[in-house]
């Protein structure tokens, strides 16, 4: 989907590539996936197979296949489909060229469409298939499946069934394969173990033929069991094939095969439209809370929404107990696991429109405080320090030996899973964050302020008194830029861990002055002492917090940062032996210049609001040139900062950059040996972030909700909605107003500010401001 | 000299190459070095030029020319000779094959020999020459050259004259030269400038010989002044040139031509050997303390006293302005500048042999206290941090990136000298050790004692507090292991750092006791607090110090040492792509293994006699198979354990390891790039501790003087001698026997102990100690 040209728009909900790009195969099957959070089922063709990544993976199937890495694992392909007539396949292989096809995504209710045409003279057949991954049941897919054009005379033949040897990006993690056929039922299964962990995964298939079957034909192999139809198609000239295909885990359910076998057997009671039915209220209820309405500009408002939609597909909103991965189910890379990116990238949006999943993604974090508490044991500290990778158990899955030196081929280690320990204190804020927005003390109470705790004692046993200076450090950093390591002093892991220290703190007193006895059970069971929280005290303090130089106003990303030679990343890349060399740690080009990959004293200011425009400004100006946003986590946060500043053409830059990093990705595969594909589910959520903290310029601290708003020249509103402390409020920005109305049935008045000005809105009042 | 069979044990001081090896000319060049402490003259040939390393040395002539490396400036060579007969060269040139010439070398004296002898058939003309660096005069060389064989008929033109285009290494150091030729005073000179400080060097050269001269034709060129003799040989077989070279910098005296046509004239007035006798007088001085005498077995006697002479003439014993170069004056490789070896190895010997040396030695870190305030100031902390390369100034000599990274050509940032900090403590460690072995309280409290408080208000500036364990810890090391950066809580340093504290306090709290008001003029000077003692007692006694393991005894070298892969040095070096690859820091092969360049755990024990011997022990069978001995500086301490455990056999392997350094080398001149000749002076000096410190097992600590002797097998017998608290001491160790014997004049008793049992040796006395 590299140029516009290969995707078109056909409104403000639906993409259409209209005609197949094979090198884009990879790009599609990630953008164009169905998925609910608890499967991703990759945009590929029926009659694909792993050559094409197609995959469906699972949550909670965490395998480790080659000895390095844990990830998750796809199940066997319940959808494969290839039709024959008279013997001749009609399906749209790579390369084909007697066949045209045609790909819809509705972003609304996740349904891959795919329209296939016969080029052929003698014929005109085509094939018509329409899938979504059902949040009214997280374990079917549906499917309708379309052949038309027969003619009367035609042998036709589909072969159906399920494949069990899937594409996996690190060592095969399915063995045992059992299958079976029940010919009565029209259920067909296969059921496997994962390598490693033994999770059975079955996949099990029921379908529906509104034509007579002339003869089935079963063939089973090691891995796979298909099914060829041969239809009686005598007077019809479309014939349609319903499918349910059912996916379950011996971690969803003891005994995953009865529970696949009578979902697939249920969903036989349904048409596809009932079944689909179902699915769109879920999306329904949905939308209407977190749908973002932009005038004036239809691509930016279909990408918009596809960064929405992939944000809550990616997360498993089901469970308290599994995390976000950074690629969410659209493969397995990045081990389907979470990074901070988590609570900083992801959250926000369900915070302010889905509480129930905003507190799963906390709880997710409480329930891994064991693998938290042990990383921190291991590395000879204390508390929670929580895992740079993070899978289930939040044992730390991020190997000490990661990227290559590309020249000598030599490993290099790389310290993102000991040296940066921003994660940690980046709960911490997002607790507080969650707190300020839904006044949910019961929450802290009964896991948020363990967490607090924990962090704050892990904080405690990291930084270290420089008794000359008379001040806190902390020491071998690796902030959010991650081309420099072993960094003293990282002004953004520098003031969230003073942040984390002031949380801890304000609920240990809160919740002691409240004396519900909550706060005793948990100073009980983690063993807390009275003198640890002296120490928080005094560490809060005396930490050192990088200030702004009182003459330029610059903040330095770290000690010494400043001394680094000053160059650009043009030059650098001009420096590069070998293009695939990673830039940073060891000896990587931007290790010993201020070149940094990412924002990082500039992601500081999106969090906190607590420095002047000027510092803000100079900041912003000094670091942008200096940005290589070698992650896609840097644009969102330079957008919002900008749209802060009232550069609303830089922001609207910056907005694009992030909104459009997957619908416009070039990216080839796989680079240097490793699988780069799947959708960048941090700039998904930071483009929510770009919408709401940057154009609509909230702000959310102690002091109440804050808005500057600053709409791009390029639209002409943006409507949105949004929950504040469980009021519901509605908001549209057009260039010269500002217009908030808060629902009858909200039972509070809401405080807000908008510039400097107070507003105090009742429910089912409307307050138009002008600007 | 890579083969035994290349050098010649003549006796137990002569030292003779029978056949010059073309291959060893690099290692003839510094092994034959005749020096003095204040130049160096390599062992080459007269005829000779740079193309064979030849090279004079000079000290205090610090100079950069190509903008990275500050290193000695070479003089002019005012000892080129070459003479023809008939027109025909008699010159041993490399490749020549009618010449053969016999090198000798006196290391009682330092006295070079030349031998050539003409193979041709018609004649047997002969080349002798002898030269030593006085200690008389520090600035001459004198040269006595003859020619013997010579025939009526020959014309004999003998080439002499002094060569300005001189072996660099980085960067031709002189310009703007100018020369002068007094045919009268048969005196000629030339002068130049060093290219960045702008230092004069003159070398003059003035000339007797014991012939009529026929004539003399001046050969004058830009950098160049040569003389080209006609002898009238009628009637003498023998021609006898005697040659005197003077040498001064504007850094020895504000006009160093006057001064060196002077001496140049000056010297003329003797013979060669009346000026001979002079410097040998100064020697037997020398040696009269300092020689140490081993029987049963020549060779190793050679080579002991081959590393006595060169630890001697690499120190410029006449200066308290200048350091110890790492190779001496034996070429300018590691820019003639001091390291940590300074103190650590060079210095003992001198502590017990040569007082005023000693003195001065130390000295030189007093008046290069500035330089270590700056660097300490530039990198953020107080007090003194000492260059890790330290010229006259005492500012840092070590550039950020220095290695390079072989494979991709790019340049490594290595961190000598910011993370190397043992180097301070060490100094202060020193300061102790003279003091304990002279009872010199007034060089404390003149020089030692404001360096030591400088020291420990460095350490101060440079430990964290870790409130969480109560303790202080040093973070971010370079131990003595150079393979490991990076570090936190290297054993070495944290005791060291600890010990310096300690040392500092000591002196303090002695001082104030004394009153004499020197602590107030110190206090005064640097401006000293109270709460900085308050705070160095505080942390002398809350630093973290490694600590033997309860059950097996070891001391981790730094914290996770132990958790990194157990390998070898062997399979290191499979490991390796290319040869040259630095082993260590940032991603060399050693880096994440537990195989140590060099002695550091060990390296504690010889400095610190606080560890029992199972501790001792087990470390050394621990770290002893993990060491790859790739420093010079490694085999000595080795050496120094093995014999105080008792284990000569071992013991006695290290002693010749570090013994034959050089004298053993078959080292190329060039690898890498780098040129890495020159004499291993540490090594040199570790020599001594290796007899002192290991065989006679001589301890001095607060308690006093102790020695645990244990000969080799391989010796009859060790005699030495040592001045201790200004007495004069003798011993001789046998299989069966420990004398020792106290000088007549000597004004006091002495206390120490053999083993566990304590003696008093009065004046005159002598005591057999039966073993």
């Amino acid at each position: 989907m590299a140029e516009q040209g290969l995707f078109k728009i056909k409104d403000d909900w639906n993409l259409e590539i209209p005609v197949i790009d094979e090198n884009q195969i990879v790009n599609y099957g990630s953008n164009l996936l169905c998925g609910n959070g608890y499967l991703g089922y990759r945009g590929t063709l029926e009659e694909w197979g792993k050559e094409q990544y197609k995959a469906c993976i699972v949550t909670d199937t965490y395998d480790m296949a080659d000895g390095k890495w844990r990830e998750l694992s796809n199940a066997p392909d319940g959808l494969y489909a290839r039709v024959t007539i008279d013997g001749k396949n009609l399906a749209h292989d790579p390369g084909s060229l007697d066949l045209k096809t045609k790909l819809n995504f509705n972003y609304k209710y996740g349904i891959f469409e795919r329209s296939t045409l016969s080029n052929r003279k003698e014929n005109s057949y085509k094939i018509y298939s329409q899938r979504f991954a059902s949040y009214d049941n997280l374990h079917l897919i549906a499917n309708q499946y379309i052949l038309s054009g027969v003619k009367d005379s035609d042998v036709v033949k589909i072969k159906i069934g399920i494949e069990g040897d899937v594409w996996d990006l690190n060592g095969t993690h399915l063995k045992n394969f059992s299958s079976d056929y029940d010919s009565e039922k029209n259920i067909l299964y296969i059921k496997a173990e994962t390598v490693e962990e033994e999770i059975e995964l079955v996949t099990a298939l029921s379908f529906k033929i509104d034509s007579k079957i002339k003869n089935i034909a079963v063939d089973e192999k090691e891995k796979a069991l298909f099914l060829i139809i041969e239809v009686d198609n005598t007077d019809k000239k479309e014939i349609k094939l319903q499918r349910n295909l059912i996916i379950y885990s011996s971690n969803d359910t003891k005994n995953p095969l009865k529970k696949a076998l009578e979902d697939a057997e249920n969903s036989l009671e349904f048409t596809y439209d009932e079944l689909l039915e179902k699915h769109k209220d879920k999306w329904d209820q949905k939308w209407e809370i977190a749908d973002i309405e932009i005038k004036g500009n239809l691509m930016d408002q279909l990408a918009l929404r596809f960064n929405l939609y992939h944000n809550i597909i990616a997360t498993p909103t089901h469970s308290e107990y599994l995390p976000i991965g950074a690629r969410g189910l659209s493969c397995q890379a990045y081990q389907g696991a979470a990074f901070w990116d988590q609570e900083i990238f992801n959250l926000p949006m369900f915070m302010y429109t889905d509480l129930d999943s905003a507190k799963n993604i906390l709880k997710y974090r409480y329930h891994t405080l064991d693998g938290a508490r042990k990383k921190a044991k291991d590395l000879g500290y204390d508390g929670a320090f929580y895992a740079w990778i993070s899978g289930k158990s939040g044992k730390e899955l991020c190997p000490s030996f990661f990227f290559k030196d590309v020249i000598s081929g030599r490993k290099i280690r790389n310290h993102f899973n000991d040296w940066q320990i921003h994660v940690s204190p980046d709960i911490s804020y997002s607790i507080w964050k969650y707190y300020l927005a839904t006044d949910d003390i019961n929450f802290i109470s009964k896991y948020g302020a363990e967490i607090l705790f924990e962090i704050a004692r892990f904080i405690h046993s990291r930084v270290h008194f420089n008794q000359y200076k008379g001040q806190y450090e902390v020491i071998r950093l690796l902030g959010p830029d991650e081309y420099h390591e072993n960094v003293d002093n990282n002004a953004f892991t520098n003031y969230q861990c003073r942040f984390a220290l002031k949380i801890a703190l304000y609920f240990y007193f809160k919740l002691k002055n409240e004396s519900t006895g909550q706060l005793e059970k948990i100073v009980d069971k983690i063993d807390l002492n009275e003198s640890e929280i002296t120490a928080w005290q005094e560490i809060k303090e005396k930490i050192y917090l990088p200030k702004p130089d009182p003459e330029n106003k610059l903040i330095e990303q770290f000690d010494g940062y400043f001394d680094l030679e000053d160059t650009t990343a043009e030059v650098l890349r001009s420096r590069l032996i070998d293009k695939s060399e990673y830039w940073g740690w060891p000896n990587g080009v931007a290790v010993f210049t201020q070149v940094i990959k990412q924002a990082d004293v500039i992601q500081l200011f999106t969090l906190h609001d607590i420095f002047s425009e000027d510092v803000i400004t100079a900041n912003y100006d000094y670091y942008e040139k200096r940005t290589q946003h070698g992650s896609s986590l840097s644009p969102s946060q330079y957008a919002v900062v900008a749209a802060r500043l009232g550069r609303s053409k830089e922001a609207y830059r910056y907005f694009t950059k992030s909104a459009y990093i997957d619908l416009k990705s070039s990216n080839k595969a796989v680079s240097g040996g490793t699988f780069i594909g799947g959708v960048h589910t941090a700039a998904a959520g930071g483009v929510w972030q770009v919408l709401i903290n940057g154009f609509a310029g909230m702000i959310l601290n102690k002091d109440g909700l804050l808005f500057k708003p600053n709409l791009p020249e390029e639209w002409d509103h943006i409507k949105w909605k949004l929950i504040y402390k469980k009021a519901k409020l509605k908001f549209k920005l057009t260039r010269d107003e500002f217009l908030i109305s808060s629902d009858k049935a909200n039972k509070r008045d809401i405080e807000f500010k908008v510039f400097n000005k107070k507003y105090i809105i009742e429910p089912g009042e409307k307050l138009k401001i002008s600007l």
